[in-house]
């Protein structure tokens, strides 16, 4: 993600904690870092060729979020309408239109989603395809296009952004779409803002184990450590990085 | 499952701990219970009609454990042959040929399965299309037709036999096919034979989340509390409890 | 403990869930069981000879539960006036006063405590110098002589009632005191009144490590399995067995 | 701790996963970070003033590290005799002699250990009493004297160094002595050199908790961020930092 998005996402809904908003004068600043000091290339996650297409359609009891017709689950981040494109089923990126996010909140939750990056999608490493969903508006489950270019480990396909890298890479290739079925737990704070349980994730990525109830550490900056800022519910938010990517077949269930 | 099938299993390839097995004579023995005191009814899982059917075919990295062709991967519980039934891409409990097992053993793992109870199932509560997943040969995923005939919560299908009922019900009827996806973590155990951590699972049934990083508290018996028994790698068992439930679709990757 | 005293416990302040709560006719009540099938002999935690004596008095952000002078810190299980004897310092069970608890009502805590069991103690097994500290009201830690006469070892000082017997068993012998300091972490419910994250408890008894982090599974009554039952933030509650135990310097810190 | 004591301890006795060890020239290598970046000054943990001294001498099932007497218990990184000065009854660094550890080595452990920086320290911030506990050899439990002194949150006292600041701050001033009573928990790998599980620590800072079954996220560098490296049994390791910090009554159990 680019940090820039990130901050208005933060102004947008998110309560930082007092303790970590405090800043008191006399103590030290911590020292600027780069991007590239948080992108970690080793160890490569092996490639793994999913199986057939799974077509996992939305149970009784979940909230479709999109149905292939409009956009009137999700707003842009000032909360105006989503300016997406919507054709033939699926709905795809806008860069003018910027991120968008579900109008509806939500705490532990079983999301299914389908996304997909055009054949002539060009970029070299994250300007490929790059997108991202953010659970709880917060902490970013990774989206791009590392079939046609590599990227930092912790930046793969289904990586918890700048954390933890998937534990494979059942990524399919530009043109076919690609299946995300997410178990979120939402955290639990403690008074002081810290985390008394983190979240945790867990990530089928075409039907292919790729994160185990993996601990989020905190916030999924570009630049930097993860952050714990202490939230309630949020929306799933989906990223424009300004590349074309599609997406369809979104439902999710409160756990 | 029957108590018999258990003990012959636990003969077959388990390992009780030394403390578990010491019978020092001068202490009390547990007073027996029945089956009934580990039922519980209530409360009950809410049924969710599930969506589509699942088809998700083995990826690359994965054991095949059923072609739909032939029985190599399994034998039955003394390590002979496996005489279940194959016609037609599925294979279907022989009640006479027993419960049978992978070759194979297995740590940790994700294991997908489908099964399928005949439209002319009949029997009540846990006589009808009974059988079982045993994870590590140990733990039972229950396996049963409950959408025809109620049975108690924490026998229900995709229950931790025993022990944890499923969150929803998504069951299909009997003549529709029905998916398991497992992400099973072995446990890890002390040098005294008791856990330094529980076996962990998760499954989605029919695509929705049942099992979410479940903690397993040990063994899955008809009768009284689980126990706790000392173990390393473990094959895949599927249960013979004399009902003719069918498998298709069988693969596990290593975790 | 009686399960008497803990039904009158329950009454006082003890939220159930509604889904636990919910009785529909139609569904087999669970059949009853003896306090004796809960009872495990096997394996017995090893005796450890402890240190010297431990005099850990209260850091500066402790609330003081017990200065040794009166009991205005506690109340009886009706919300009067606690009438345990206060002598030397010391505070001893009344056994017709009942069971106390704190005023004060508390979420995760660090407690320390100090109980004693006079020299001249009677009775067998689980009537001999038999108290306990209720975890915010529900969860038993035991408090019992066990030195003098042989308990079963899930009913030893130190275990958590009928669930998971202490690691090792330090305890010192009537007419010396012994020091619980306990750390506890309050679980988190999810809204239907099932554990999201289970109580959690470390101890260290006489010093020694008794209890690392053990999971709770929910109460523990004299009869039967745990029972999960939603609640919020309770009290510290000092049972009344009948026999004579002593406390003193009992302090808490909120977590 | 100095990046190059730890550079010494590293390729003494730990255990690299191939994993990590497989450098392949063609993906970038991590960009170097300043020690400043990993310094967190807020939120700063409270100041608690401890109660009276304690004084738990080893239970009988415990090895004792240091009887007052002699090192034999001890050596230096290079295998050969602990020339640190041991003079009534207490063991103090000698910076000349470097770090010292543990001649046996531990898995999971109850470790106990005073610690005492005269009154005459001087220094700023990491300059003052620093010293260090290293459990299993690898991941540090900052000992400092940061009542003189401020220092970064996740550098003082009973900090997991550059990680983990203490809940509270309890800290005896120079000239008094210190207490830790610490439970570690040994993680469990993966074969891919990656945690199963990671280590964990509970520890009582003179008596009050400070830190309560910590994550511990891999090695506790001075500079940059914790890496995951692959071990088994490990030594207690005391650090040189060239400050004349002292020690007595060390003693440790095996869980």
């Amino acid at each position: 993600m680019k940090q820039k998005v990130f901050l208005i996402l933060v102004a947008g809904f998110m309560l930082f904690s007092g303790a970590v908003q405090a800043q008191d004068k006399k103590y030290p600043e911590q020292e600027p870092m780069t991007h590239a000091m948080s992108e970690f290339w080793l160890p490569r996650p092996n490639a793994v060729t999913p199986g057939s297409i799974v077509t996992n359609t939305a149970p009784s009891d979940a909230i479709v979020l999109f149905n292939g017709k409009d956009l009137s689950a999700w707003q842009n981040m000032k909360g105006e309408a989503a300016r997406w494109d919507v054709h033939h089923g699926v709905m795809t990126v806008v860069r003018e239109a910027g991120s968008i996010r579900t109008k509806e909140e939500f705490g532990s939750f079983q999301l299914h989603l389908e996304w997909y990056v055009p054949r002539a999608a060009s970029g070299e490493k994250q300007s490929r395809g790059n997108s991202g969903v953010y659970l709880q508006g917060i902490y970013e489950l990774q989206i791009i296009d590392d079939y046609s270019e590599e990227t930092y480990a912790n930046g793969m396909a289904a990586s918890i952004y700048k954390q933890t890298a998937p534990l494979v890479s059942p990524i399919r290739k530009p043109g076919e779409w690609n299946v995300y079925d997410i178990i979120y737990t939402a955290p639990v704070f403690k008074e002081d803002g810290t985390y008394l349980y983190r979240p945790r994730v867990t990530v089928l990525f075409n039907g292919v184990l790729v994160q185990n109830n993996t601990e989020i550490r905190g916030t999924t900056p570009y630049v930097g450590f993860p952050r714990v800022v202490k939230h309630g519910d949020g929306p799933i938010m989906l990223q424009s990085h300004g590349d074309p990517v599609s997406f369809r077949n979104i439902w999710i269930r409160r756990l």
